[in-house]
């Protein structure tokens, strides 16, 4: 039996399971403080005989194993996680193989393994939801150099009708801080669910995630590009993707039939805890 | 004995060597039009005993094993050369492995192989001459997903002082389009070694390239990136990196220092045909 720990910056979600992404049971814990938290999610697998357990957790992470804060969370403003040795602490209670990785790559690694992305050694997962972040699947393995990618920060170029400021701490208008679900709602003044009816909100929403994935194409060339997260419940916002991504590639790279080729998660949103589960089956190998 | 083939747009650099890199014998010969320029590659070639060759091509081209186009040259404008099946005629003549990437991959393996990012499992080798194109060394391997990167053509903010169209035929004031040799020769109305002494030239040429390492560090997290080709002969161009880069990123990914993060390529101008030989190897391994 393997462990999974989807660990969001609202909720985590803890699962056990078998390596063909069966979920046994899971529950869902709030995010709060370590002190709080972690205390339920050690309950929660206690009660498991787990022979590995692997985590998809919120960022930025210490993945380079050859660090000596590997296995933390990093720099988060989230209180109480700067710095918190999330692998070595479940190391030392359970004294089984931890995986680790971000949330993101977890669910480019689920949706590879079991969901949208079945059979191919390629793949982009991106959510946009509170944040954006995306993870990627390149060449049979999840993306890792100097850290995991940051994807969410890139630039982009504004809209000609945009004047919001943007919302990124550190960058204000990247595309995180124009085209998440928080810049959605102080630009328009009301959270995305209620815009249901505003074409233009989706429109420009589309204008920002269209530049992003143009990028992403001619940096990585996924063989597949998976969006999930709460905005992309919209399908306008895909409708308005396959609109502009052409008119800014300009037949300069081929792509396949855009609506095979960006698509919604395959395991909906079980994308990250299923992936946390194949991250506990390639930390048991 | 491996051959190599740095085959660029203006000129092929054919090479016989062995797999440490050492180079025994090198001819240049100019790339007009096939019918010319391949006699003379299979002549040098003929003179000895190769056990496989590697080729780093301009592009694009199709690196797709399971493609019936494998090994060709695909869409370029350069007359004579679209659909050139590049990998199938050599091996027709040689019965050899012929190993085939881009001319900016090859470059990337032979920098990790052999220079500025010897030892580490992952860089990024991008040239700035008449084009922009960028090769990456990814998790020990040369990047390639659907297709190779094409990174030279993301789309970069403008400077506010530049008021240049932008020079790329596809997309216009993409990095290539703003960027490349022949972009500052167009804008500043001469070519850029007669701009030495003009600092807002390189200041403008840091301001563009720093955007796109930002991006291609977000996306990749590359060990180390090398930026080589004829503009960066420029060394205030390396300044103006790292003077823009860190105002870009703003303390949202650590970096190393960037003198050392950030350099020119180790192997100088034979990183694309000491790569090539690194292309032979593998294929015949």
């Amino acid at each position: 039996m393997l462990g999974a720990i989807e660990a969001g910056g609202t909720k985590f979600v803890c699962a056990v399971g078998d390596a063909k992404g069966t979920i046994q049971e899971r529950i869902q814990i709030p995010t709060t403080v370590p002190e709080e938290t972690m205390p339920r999610v050690v309950e929660f697998f206690k009660k498991y005989d787990v022979e590995a357990i692997g985590i998809g957790s919120f960022g930025p992470i210490d993945v380079n194993q050859e660090s000596p804060t590997y296995g933390s969370i990093t720099s988060t403003p989230k209180q109480g996680w700067r710095d918190y040795p999330f692998v070595q602490t479940l190391k030392e209670l359970f004294g089984v193989p931890i995986g680790f990785n971000t949330d993101v790559n977890a669910a480019a690694l689920g949706e590879a393994s079991l969901g949208a992305a079945k059979g191919l050694d390629s793949c982009l997962y991106i959510t946009v939801g509170t944040g954006i972040g995306a993870g990627a699947f390149v060449q049979g393995k999840l993306l890792q150099g100097l850290s995991h990618p940051e994807m969410g920060h890139i630039l982009v170029r504004r809209h000609p009708d945009d004047k919001y400021e943007g919302k990124c701490p550190y960058h204000h208008d990247c595309l995180e801080g124009l085209a998440a679900g928080p810049a959605i709602e102080a630009r328009w003044g009301e959270k995305g669910m209620h815009l249901v009816n505003r074409p233009e909100v989706w429109d420009m929403e589309g204008f920002y995630l269209a530049q992003a994935l143009m990028h992403y194409i001619l940096i990585l060339s996924p063989k597949r590009i998976i969006l999930g997260g709460g905005v992309m419940h919209q399908p306008q916002v895909f409708t308005a993707i396959y609109h502009y991504l052409p008119k800014l590639i300009h037949g300069y790279v081929t792509l396949p039939e855009l609506s095979s080729y960006i698509v919604g998660p395959g395991l909906g949103d079980d994308a990250g805890v299923v992936g946390a589960l194949m991250l506990a089956n390639i930390a048991n190998t």
